[in-house]
């Protein structure tokens, strides 16, 4: 008799659940649910007005995903409550919320519907840039350590400079909650009824570490007097390692979603690093590449080292009992959109229109002729800033080689290309830094529906790539630790390991390096490499320069 | 009573005569004519085919051009020939062919029709490549010291590369030829029945100099042995320098172009170089930049400097007594349109249409919006190579500072700064060598059509820029020429100087350097120099490079 789990994945737009085999990991059913109040970056329910930058959520939203999708798979997949033994969830992050003690969020409540800070922060919420900034400069200033294992640098994305921004805008809304959490943990809580932190997000975005806690109070109060005690006031909470159980399904989440109560709940986790499962990785030395608008890369490993440019690295922040390393491309799939948008013949789009095709499949078409080298292009791939392993967000993108001749196709694989030298500098800094890379996986948009672009990495990396199974990592990487929270007895697993081997999907097509194409790469990314270092590490700061002459010249400055 | 005198500039694909009042330069009448046989690249009119990279013209199209054309301007003006003083005539060069002792072209006999060797070989003939290189390599081998003249490099378009071709290829016509002379004595020879050489091609073009007459023999001997006496039995001529009479038309030419015998003609000379006086230029330290698809750059000094890069240095080779110095930019106005006709998108050819504008005109006003320096772009303008100041074909255009917010005007002003940019180089370039360059002179195309542009270059120089008041530059050159060669006592001039200053023409608008801007262009312009000099001089020879590796990969290697 089969026992099934329920993976949900909480997107930006949408959250989708998906009913999944234990043991084969067959994706039975699947459900989205696109949020009412998708991203509120203009204006509240209520017309309140955002500010820019602004980027805001609606916490009923994720409750609806729970209430709709979930009755929804169970109900096409045909399968009884009481053989769906586990659920787990992913999320974006760094996406938080101010909650009341019984995990009410405030802006649920009637005195702080008109008030922005009382909603959900999106990842994307970039109004906090001058927080990060302070709190980056006192960090540097006093020697904080545990700078160097976030590449040195703090976003704005993050947690603290969020919670400043409400607490320097909003100081009645700060003192009115009684936590401040991340989504993902607020909707384990919601399901389970207790509070539980995940040590993913914990370690990624709120700088906590499973032997240092959170930074000192000394720290937070060099920020900001009122900060001193904010770990005790807003995030007081034991953090749990990912692959662990958070608790049984509360008699409410039952009744909203239709599972039985005391279902195992997976501690929340994070889209990214929930595919890891996904794949089947089960062990250190395998980097996922997740590849869409961006890139994010996931690697776990035994050793805690110091990799320079990392977005992260986390002990049980992948998987537990491992060291788990976050790196990152900002710009990739944008990269090639932003081509096609703004660079792209008229000629090209007729043709493309005559013949049918998409206008993506139509160029590639073009640009697979090519042989590696054959443009004479080569590009850095910073238009939006370089992550990993610079991070540096005033660099910019470089194109050189252009001739009288070159033909937007070349242009376009430079552009694919130089995100593929951007991908093998990471590697390769994880090497030197004494992080061995053996095997290389993608999942995304881009490893599903672009072969060209994954043949060119594989080339490029002279690594065979692996691509993911489903289309749905995150939702059955979800589904996947949601077993393992079930456990072995129940019919799920005892450990992430082998329900990873067993559950998680690949293709068997494999991208293996041509070796006469990475014989060409390797002159290539030798020529990359240098001019990546000319730009990027101080020796010539012209685009920082460039940067600060257009910011005074369009009056930003 | 008015006096007139005549001129006529042969351009690549027609001849165009231009008649004017001595003394105010007004134009009172033009005539076009197209050369029948156009450019001949692909076959000879017997059909006889032609290799890569071939480009002939056949000479009786230059005497159509005189038959046609004159008598035209006569009419049109209603004007007597006795009250034409004076005629001159401007070429494209190098574009040469072999004659009989009597100027007989060799194509024009039964015997050579169908010998591709026999005929015109227009400036942008391309196949003497290799003929260059070794010219050039033995050259340098034998350190002869006029190749810093000419930038270090003698040019596969100019005289003995092609003349070499034609030995190696067709020894039976360099054997019947007596001599190989530049199209635009020919023509004056045709005019006034006497063979006489300009200063200007010899100089430019035959590695010729008033001081050193032409290379040694050895030096052609070691090139090959049947080129010993190149120089005796093929150019043997006595060079005249401009500003001089060659003769008066002789009773041939003047059956044909209804002027009368006697009238004064002056010497040969070039497009570009003649446009000086066109514009008003009486001495030394003004620069003039012919700006079209490329730019040349042509200046007058009292002093013999060495100026890295030029494309050469010529005593009596623009005008008589001073030495004449020109430079170039291999693509300006081709950089511009490669743009538009590469990487422009849908969208705005769409908007220009519904708003019923020129593509370029459209662009421009977008363009014209940015402030300097607020795109936050950068460009090396070296799309096409570069011709000075380093002298280097295999250098590739760059293009810095894109983001995911770059617009393509952004990107279209970048180009066009960069090669106002390029100018600056060559100013400084000149300044630095001790040539002066106190006066800047803007004729072409984009001088007439583009103020946008030519604000750019005035603030980018920081110096006003003078627009020629004629769009017939050369044209109207050549006239003030032909009235120098008929002197003041027939009512034209005794000097080129006076000529110039009274006949040449501006317009009223000068583009005046705002000093903002100038400002930002200035720190834009250092950062132009050190990635010039970075990529260009040897620090990083990445293009090179790329350049070889594009190369074998196409299979040009």
């Amino acid at each position: 008799m089969s026992k099934y789990s329920i993976g949900v994945d909480f997107g930006t737009l949408s959250g989708r659940a998906v009913l999944v085999e234990i043991g084969s990991g067959r994706e039975l059913a699947s459900s989205v649910f696109e949020y009412p109040h998708a991203v509120m970056d203009r204006e509240l329910p209520d017309k309140t007005r955002l500010g820019v930058d602004w980027a805001l959520q609606h916490p009923q939203d994720y409750l609806d995903v729970f209430a709709h999708t979930i009755p929804a798979v169970m109900k096409e997949a045909a399968v009884k409550p009481e053989d769906v033994v586990g659920i787990g969830i992913d999320f974006t992050a760094c996406t938080i919320l101010p909650v009341k003690a019984d995990s009410t969020p405030l802006c649920f409540l009637d005195e702080f519907k008109s008030e922005p800070h009382a909603y959900v922060k999106l990842w994307k919420h970039h109004a906090a840039q001058d927080k990060a900034n302070l709190l980056n400069e006192v960090a540097q200033k006093t020697g904080q350590k545990w700078l160097a294992r976030y590449g040195g640098k703090i976003s704005s994305e993050w947690v603290f400079p969020k919670l400043m921004q409400m607490l320097e805008e909003a100081p009645e809304v700060y003192a009115a909650a009684d936590y401040i959490v991340e989504a993902a943990d607020w909707v384990i809580w919601f399901l389970t009824g207790k509070q539980n932190r995940n040590s993913c997000t914990a370690g990624y975005k709120a700088i906590w570490s499973k032997r240092d806690g959170y930074p000192q109070e000394s720290f937070f109060k060099a920020l900001d007097q009122r900060l001193e005690h904010v770990v005790k006031e807003k995030l007081n909470c034991p953090i749990t390692p990912l692959g662990s159980c958070a608790g049984g399904i509360c008699d409410k989440a039952a009744a909203l979603t239709g599972l039985l109560p005391k279902t195992a709940v997976a501690v929340g986790n994070v889209d990214a690093h929930v595919t890891m499962p996904a794949v089947g990785i089960d062990g250190p030395n395998k980097m996922l590449a997740i590849m869409g608008t961006s890139t994010c890369h996931i690697l776990i490993s035994r050793e805690e080292r110091n990799v320079p440019g990392m977005c992260g690295c986390v002990e049980d922040g992948v998987y537990p009992g491992f060291f788990g390393y976050e790196a990152g491309q900002s710009c990739v799939g944008d990269h090639f959109q932003w081509f096609i948008d703004n660079c792209l013949p008229a000629a090209y789009w007729q043709d493309a229109k005559e013949q049918g095709k998409n206008i993506h499949v139509y160029l590639r078409e073009k640009a697979q002729k090519l042989a590696p080298g054959e443009s004479g292009l080569l590009a850095l791939d910073w238009w939006n800033g370089n992550r990993s392993v610079l991070v540096d967000i005033d660099l910019t993108g470089m194109l050189l080689g252009c001739t009288l001749q070159t033909r937007p196709e070349e242009i376009y694989r430079a552009l694919i290309e130089a995100t593929a030298y951007g991908t093998r500098m990471i590697v390769e800094t994880f090497r030197e830094s004494g992080v061995p890379v053996e095997e290389f996986y993608a999942s995304g948009g881009i490893s599903q529906k672009d072969p060209m672009t994954m043949q060119i990495y594989a080339d490029i990396l002279n690594l065979p790539i692996h691509i993911a199974g489903s289309t749905q990592g995150p939702a059955l990487g979800s589904a996947i630790f949601g077993a393992v929270a079930a456990g072995r007895e129940k019919g799920g697993y005892d450990d992430i390991f082998t329900a990873a081997r067993e559950m998680g999907k690949l293709r068997d097509e494999i991208y293996r390096p041509i070796p006469e194409n990475a014989a060409v790469y390797d002159k290539l990314y030798a020529e990359y490499r240098t001019l990546h270092d000319y730009f990027g590490r101080g020796e010539n700061d012209v685009m920082k320069r460039l940067k600060a002459i257009k910011k005074e010249q369009s009056g930003q400055a």
